[in-house]
């Protein structure tokens, strides 16, 4: 059998043609694909109408050693998937026995008897192998075609990914290619894309070019710019050393402002760097409206390093719980350094705790002036030994200036723990 | 000319085919395509390839009136559409004057001289109307090919949803069926899925089988179960009746769990109902570490009704900040009934608000027992006349914890208004 490189994923349904959902299972899937050493040339998104599919199908067949399909594969008429694939690839179908008991058992497990209409799952082409599905009714399917492979998901992520993992990588695998495709990631804070783009520009253009040729991609969201870098090649140690190489290089260059090169997140990085410290944080937040303690606490096991904080949304709550002095808020306003710093002492003082951040700001739409206008931030960072404090201007709506604004507080509190 | 009545959309970009990056641009233009009574049939992916590329065009157009591209329109060798679409079309390229000058003023305002590698950018297929870009440099391009149309877009949404605005949502609506596509939505909190299915599938099957066919899809997220309807048609306001109809049918048989009808999020439904009644509220949160102020929070205006919160991850805090006894916490725990509405009281009291909120619980993936397992969560909602207080167990992963949580919460202050 020739080896499989190339592959195209079709996500079947209707409701992935309306405006309100998305295909997501082809990220998981290409990620998957990618670790096999298979590349993606394209992706498709088909409804129920058998005669579209069918000719989506047929192309990519024609094009793709592996044809993986997600979706459809459901008890109704609305079900497509394996009635046009068994069209397409001319494999009459016949109704298995192992997949009837399978789902009747399922059926029977919660006390119910299994409805007709079920029946059609089992429908099974000649020549395929069925993929058991221990979280649904519905099979999936691997069918050898001549060189190519088609293989038949159901939709349900919890259904494809174990799915996957226990019946099709390794099959795959044993037809891969031989090459393996690998990647490390890079994460910024507090620079533009354009600005990590000019600075990384000359060294990635560089790593392109080389015997084992490293791929970029750039991706921006509102405080974190990730640099991912990819090489495909048949010794792994050599590509493992090209893209560590690439990453030290791009690190140093980009200095400081990098917080993880290991993937993991800025919390995360936050979160081990408290704990290392044996430190614990408190955080006084107005404008992010508590959204940086949920960062915090995001991570898994933050009690041992979070004490929590206060959302000091009305200025009361400043002056009463946080012990901003009425007169400062009065004399500065509350978006100001002093209040930032005071919000802070105070968080850190009344909560105990090493770390206090307090940020205040102008998140929008409403709110802004000329002088302060919407998008202006305040953060201050708090220690035993040091104190902070950033005006920070974030371009973006309400919710993008919020985000920029707790991965700006989580990157002082990374630098600051570093000091 | 014939009308437009189906569409396909095909995404331009290798970066869409690697595990990071997913085309929305689908969606925001299937909504408008919808608004104007176009189906979208398909949807396709593909990277810089030529021949795929020309594959997936030329299928397209075999089966839909209207295709529509965005991305690679850009200046570099890597940018494909323009070259692949004019050899599909069998329609050569020519410099365009107009599009040359315009690019060279935008660079010109930005005191640069126009790269020689843009006048790419300034190439328009025979026939070809162009589409001015005042938010880049890349034109797209309407065409016109026998009873068919095809329309190429630049890929960033900011440069494409205003060209479609000005200069394509009319054209496309002057071949228009004269059909309209029209949607209601209806939001629920505390049902599951197939509760939601249970009740809603009598009403709903009936709704598909009218004169004006109804079409509803059913998403869920943790905390919302969204049905949509949608019916297209030529009387728009026989439509609007019809779903009205539909979603009050729903509404009814649903009952109190429905919480919006027209279009509201959870927070801004919360957040109207506050300001009707002019009361404020603050929120204690112990497991969901900020999350719900935050979502209180993220509607612009909230600082009119949100005063602030407290997290109270540590129960330091919880007895300290807000009078929790700690005999209470030693004797029923941390997770308890009594706890959260010590939390509720708590605030409620110590931040001079009409409503106070408490959350207590078990997000995972650590901290669970047999008698308190993850996903154990206990809410109280404390106004001037009344207490409420829920234990829930939510189904998911910490985050799908968590979202339920907030969801949950922000239902029973909703419940609480609504009394």
């Amino acid at each position: 059998m020739s080896a499989l490189r190339t592959a195209e994923i079709i996500a079947v349904g209707s409701e992935l043609l309306t405006p309100h959902r998305i295909d997501t299972n082809s990220l998981w899937l290409t990620g998957r694909l990618n670790d096999l050493g298979i590349e993606v040339r394209a992706k498709a998104i088909a409804g129920d109408d058998h005669d579209d599919l069918a000719a989506i199908v047929a192309a990519a067949l024609s094009r793709a050693d592996l044809v993986i399909t997600t979706g459809g594969l459901g008890p109704t008429d609305d079900d497509v998937t394996r009635d046009v694939v068994s069209r397409v690839l001319q494999r009459p179908m016949h109704e298995n026995a192992d997949v009837v008991a399978a789902i009747e058992e399922r059926f029977k497990r919660r006390g119910l008897k299994m409805p007709g209409i079920n029946r059609r799952q089992a429908q099974v082409p000649e020549g395929a192998v069925v993929l058991n599905n221990p979280h649904g009714t519905a099979p999936g399917l691997w069918i050898d075609h001549g060189q190519r492979v088609v293989v038949l998901f159901p939709g349900p992520p919890r259904e494809m990914q174990p799915m996957f993992e226990a019946g099709v990588a390794a099959r795959i695998e044993a037809r891969s290619p031989g090459r393996r495709l690998r990647r490390r990631v890079l994460k910024v804070n507090g620079r533009s894309e354009s600005q990590v783009e000019e600075i990384a520009y000359p060294i990635y253009s560089r790593l392109g070019d080389d015997a084992v040729p490293v791929q970029t991609t750039i991706l921006a969201t509102p405080g974190q710019i990730e640099l991912h870098l990819a090489a495909a090649g048949a010794d792994v140690a050599a590509i493992d050393r090209r893209l560590d190489d690439g990453i030290n290089a791009l690190a140093a260059a980009l200095g400081p402002v990098v917080f993880s090169t290991d993937g993991r997140s800025l919390e995360q990085v936050v979160g081990d760097a408290l704990r290392t410290r044996g430190w614990r944080i408190a955080a006084a937040e107005s404008c992010t409206g508590g959204l940086l303690m949920g960062r915090l606490t995001e991570v898994p096991g933050s009690s041992a390093w979070t004490i929590g904080g206060v959302v000091a949304y009305d200025d009361e709550v400043k002056r009463r719980d946080l012990g901003v002095p009425a007169e400062m808020l009065a004399e500065h306003g509350a978006v100001s350094e002093p209040v930032a710093i005071a919000m802070a002492e105070g968080i850190r003082g009344r909560f105990a705790a090493e770390i206090g951040v307090g940020i205040t700001g102008i998140a929008g739409p409403g709110g802004g002036s000329a002088a302060k206008p919407v998008g202006l931030v305040v953060i201050a960072v708090v220690t035993p030994s040091a104190q902070m404090v950033r005006t920070l201007n974030f371009p973006g709506d309400r919710a993008a200036v919020r985000q920029h604004s707790t991965a700006a507080a989580l990157d002082m509190v990374r630098r600051a723990l570093d000091a």
